[in-house]
């Protein structure tokens, strides 16, 4: 005879140490889970019961995404794809300073409103001031039922499942999946993309799962690397246009779960300022994942280089430029490069995560944070 | 018989330590000549050879502001203020990133590019992709026959005189000048704002040179704290609204010459990330001028000081309720609250300069940085 003790926490945790990486291992899954049925014929979108007809779209003048941290940082990559695909003008505003700032609203603008908890206390209050001075609002939340997802006149549903670390993974990177079906499907009405464009980004959206799975299978690099550079006590992230969207969510990751003051900046405005920040040894994780910009990271790289900096790059496949240039790189599968934060956040999320745990943090409760931020 | 030895660059110091010093107290002068001749009847804006007409703001959907660091924070301030009194929308970006996003500019656009030099390649590069998608162009800069002053439609010259030291300070105050000058000339065009009220705005514009001189004759109280605290590693400046945006400035300051890393956040965000780096001790500059938000702002001041933080407030005369509550309060001369900007950065630059003095850094000339940033 012998007694079983039943933890139900860890049972949940489903043989992970932490809901963290167990939540970052089901991102391949919350992706295809997002994907799953809003996709017709390889070309087509369909977004649930959002019917945003192409007459609407044309009366829209521009679009607001509100949001709060993870999700705000979502919505930076959410402007800059919109605003590609469609070419429709996209102002994103944190959720805190849009309420009380009196923006400039009315019927001519769709705003977007993005929350994982869908109880966000700063962007109900964001999405109640946009719809009472005329708005549409359609809400991109996780949790069916929730106040975002009652209040707004539509939602598209992020099937991430429950998110139970109070850093957000498998949130974001669906988040960033609805807003790119939102995106093609706006493109598609407005008739700003080609539709081989459309089949071609709809594929490579398909391909995703699978590239986030490489990146999980080689995690062992990250968490080398975090177990031999737990101890820094600042770090810089830099990247230019998208690479500066992840960036900001690579940042913070890093900043909530680590307690390492880490900030992300636009490569190009490091010689306005932060630049004096760096001196030997410190930590610069420089994204250059976007083929367009990557001479001028490859010039901001050189740099911090040149100030001692030790940089980690991050880089697609088959770029092999920046070995023997920087310190290390990790290589990112390729993909178009609207669709790399999908990927780049991966490694970012991984690094965070290891680093906190060789700190011996809690990694899944940081101190003095909630999960989800239902009071101002 | 004895050798005088004359020390030019001593002389032109004009008996200050440091040209950044001497030149923070040169922005009660340079703010006057910045806004000498162009208020006519205390009522009217005259804005040099800007002709922009009714007719041409009422084809203009929406402005772009464009600059790098200093300048950017300027704009900052600028989008809030043209919102705000003349209900145009804007939108404000770093001019590394605006040249390379193909952003969506037309000739329904307004464009306004910021530089103190006047040379600032990214921000030239960023006035040339705006002409030539058919924006029509107006340059802020400090120095006459620059590129950019040159390459823009009409420009708006800030009188500052020559900015010497790596660090802004007289440049930027001298930028808003322009900005609220700019804001003011196209709400009385557009009819957006009332006579009375911009016949006291005007007022208030006057008064700063007096308010910003009370706040240099009280550095002492400036001085001694930065003495007491210039060992700090890490800075969060905290605000909302045009608090966040001077916020910003600040932060890049104290950053730039002391080599502190300091941060600056929108207050509401800190709940979303920033707030687990806080700990017993570290040290939050948080901006509290603002009265519509002066309650949010306590309860987030509340947050951070039970967390442990060593809080320094910033506040308008008149307002005791942070007595007792942080650790230090700075006052700030009463003035409207979209003019606060050119009172609250006072003290900030001062901060800046006292701790990096007491750090026994090369105030004028940070390592890393250059004056004007003219290469990419």
């Amino acid at each position: 005879l012998f007694e079983v003790k039943w933890d139900v926490e860890a049972a949940e945790k489903g043989g992970y140490e932490h809901f963290m990486i167990k939540e970052i291992h089901e991102q391949p899954a919350a992706i295809k889970d997002t994907l799953r049925g809003r996709i017709i014929n390889d070309s087509q979108i369909v977004l649930d019961n959002i019917n945003i007809t192409k007459e609407d779209l044309e009366k829209i003048e521009k679009i607001f995404i509100v949001a709060c941290g993870t999700a705000y940082h979502a919505g930076v990559v959410g402007k800059y794809v919109i605003e590609s695909f469609a070419r429709i003008p996209v102002e994103v505003d944190v959720a805190s300073e849009f309420r009380y700032r009196n923006p400039i609203v009315n019927e001519r603008i769709l705003t977007i409103v993005i929350s994982q908890s869908g109880e966000t206390a700063d962007t109900i209050a964001a999405l109640k001031e946009a719809k009472r001075k005329g708005s549409r609002v359609i809400a991109i939340t996780n949790v069916v039922g929730s106040s975002v997802s009652r209040e707004a006149d539509e939602v598209l549903y992020t099937w991430a499942g429950p998110e139970i670390a109070v850093a957000s993974t498998k949130a974001y990177t669906t988040q960033l999946i609805a807003l790119y079906l939102i995106a093609l499907d706006f493109a598609l009405k407005k008739g700003t993309m080609s539709s081989t464009k459309v089949v071609e980004i709809i594929s490579e959206l398909k391909k995703l799962p699978d590239k986030v799975q490489y990146l999980l299978d080689n995690k062992e690099v990250i968490q080398k690397f975090a177990s031999e550079h737990y101890n820094v006590k600042d770090v810089f992230y830099i990247g230019r246009g998208l690479d500066y969207a992840v960036a900001m969510e690579g940042s913070l990751k890093l900043k909530e779960i680590s307690y390492i003051h880490s900030e992300a900046y636009p490569a190009g405005e490091l010689k306005h300022g932060t630049l004096a920040l760096v001196e030997e040894g410190t930590l610069i994780i420089a994204l250059a994942t976007q083929d367009d910009l990557f001479e001028k990271m490859l010039s901001n790289i050189k740099e911090v280089k040149a100030r001692g900096g030790y940089v980690v790059a991050f880089a697609k496949q088959g770029n092999l430029q920046l070995e023997g240039v920087v310190d290390k790189v990790i290589y990112i599968p390729d993909t178009l490069k609207e669709l790399t934060p999908v990927l780049t956040v991966v490694p970012l999320q991984l690094l965070a995560y290891y680093m906190a745990v060789e700190k011996g943090c809690d990694v899944d409760k940081p101190r003095n944070l909630a999960k989800s931020v239902t009071v101002e």
